[in-house]
């Protein structure tokens, strides 16, 4: 499977409609579609939530990230009502499987989703599978961009899947530290040259050009298991991230370093093994899904 | 009237329901009470926008800072429907007036109104009126904690006024950067050090030992306008903050500054007097109220 040239490429921003560089960009190449055409293959570019863009909110019924499943119809929100069995997220999945069906993504192209965290992830590519395709994507993109990290999950577990776990050969661009509902110059125009960067290696990778002999090392980031924030008898955030621990995505954690500040001052400290690399620190949108980091193993892989 | 003592001060946190910090201080106060109590005067703490924290949301229906007006019904939303002449922030500026008035903050107390920006604007003061008493405490603030700065715009002439309008001796804490939906903790504590800032003032004030002799100066920030961003002929944004500018807040501009960066990639400068200092620099709320920042000159005032 991994050794198909790639035909097709999709490239889909606005998943979340709060997360405006991704929907930006699209704009960008609307106007300017050189910068994201290669002779050897076909570049779609895809808005994935045009209702949420608009109300600059995250979702409307639910996560549309959560959505790319045929069961995943769970809506978070407990204000929100779903219309029967199907709501407005799950719907545009279906629509966007079907638009990448139409353009030859799914079976066998590739997939960029563009994200953007409130957490200072950097340039993360977030893989929910470790096909090789994938990881040379990333070895090759750290030799590219050094400081691009690749973190790994596994959403084959989970009940509601990702927008870039339809194919083998997906990968999720998360940037940050942004804000929600704004854009910044500096990571819009990284977050340009990362998918430059994709497009270009698929290019080499369809020229056969891409060879590693077992000499090279990938830096994986490997999800070990999400973090709450600490809470009270009644369910309720008692705590924030303690502010020596903000925006230290990456860095690994000793035994004892601070984790949460709680409302009546106190300091909540790590007791956990050595060497496990937070990540996702503070980021908006895991409020509600119960997350105030993860934690990853740092693993160097031969390639 | 500047020399009335200080009887009632009342603290409002979450009048914008996706600015987390005010709201956790409130939560943090209802336990640590003795943070914000002072001998001389009465602290009270109110809950601006419940609904709209619940949501984390920056409102239901219209912005409830620009709802303290008994004209002030005018949705910002396109999707939202009043109800009727009324809705949820006109309903609960009201509700706050009257709480206000039963706890004798209206007519001559002090108000202190807590949000977040996404803008660089570090601890700022915002007044909406240059009395005496709140330019000393501008002043006296910038001694206690070097770096505060003092933002003074007039909304007497705007239809819909801000929450600290409602009484003479107001001021709103704006403290950034910080994205919507998070706590922040070293920002957390930074807010609370300033309104125990203010309360300390108020202590001072009260107990007649704040004295200004004309030899002291206050730095104040006068609002001359707001700039939009560029747009197309449909009335789109069409470019962003330029991220020479981005986070600049505060800083002179000189002719020739980039500005904007176009979709196109192209560089939008300035072209108007050299001197004037940018605020509100990438705001996400100000999106939909056409600020991309807004033009403020500095001024040293003999106090």
């Amino acid at each position: 499977m991994e050794q198909h040239r790639v035909e097709h490429l999709a490239i889909i921003g606005g998943t979340h409609g709060n997360e405006l560089t991704g929907a930006w960009l699209l704009e960008r190449w609307r106007r300017q579609g050189e910068v994201v055409r290669r002779p050897s293959f076909q570049t779609h570019v895809l808005l994935g939530n045009p209702k949420a863009l608009q109300q600059v909110r995250r979702y409307i019924d639910q996560d549309l990230n959560r959505s790319f499943d045929r069961d995943a119809v769970v809506p978070e929100r407990a204000d929100v009502a779903t219309r029967g069995d199907r709501n407005y997220e799950y719907d545009r999945a279906i629509a966007l499987r079907g638009q990448l069906e139409t353009f030859r993504v799914i079976p066998d192209g590739v997939l960029v989703d563009l994200h953007n965290t409130t957490a200072n992830m950097g340039i993360s590519l977030i893989f929910v599978n470790q096909s090789p395709f994938n990881l040379k994507l990333a070895a090759w993109m750290q030799k590219r961009l050094p400081g691009v990290r690749a973190y790994c999950w596994l959403d084959e577990s989970l009940p509601r899947r990702s927008a870039s776990s339809v194919v083998e050969r997906g990968v999720t661009i998360e940037v940050g530290p942004v804000a929600n509902g704004i854009v910044r110059g500096d990571l819009f125009w990284k977050t340009e040259q990362t998918v430059e960067g994709v497009l270009d290696f698929v290019e080499e990778y369809n020229a056969g050009r891409v060879a590693f002999d077992g000499a090279d090392e990938v830096e994986l980031f490997i999800h070990e298991r999400s973090v709450d924030f600490p809470r009270d008898e009644r369910e309720r955030i008692r705590g924030f991230v303690h502010q020596d621990l903000q925006d230290r995505d990456y860095l690994p954690l000793e035994p004892g370093a601070p984790l949460f500040s709680t409302l009546d001052g106190e300091t909540l400290r790590y007791d956990g093994p050595p060497g496990l690399c937070p990540v996702f620190i503070n980021e908006a949108a895991y409020y509600e899904k119960k997350i105030a980091f993860s934690l990853t193993r740092r693993e160097l892989r031969r390639i």
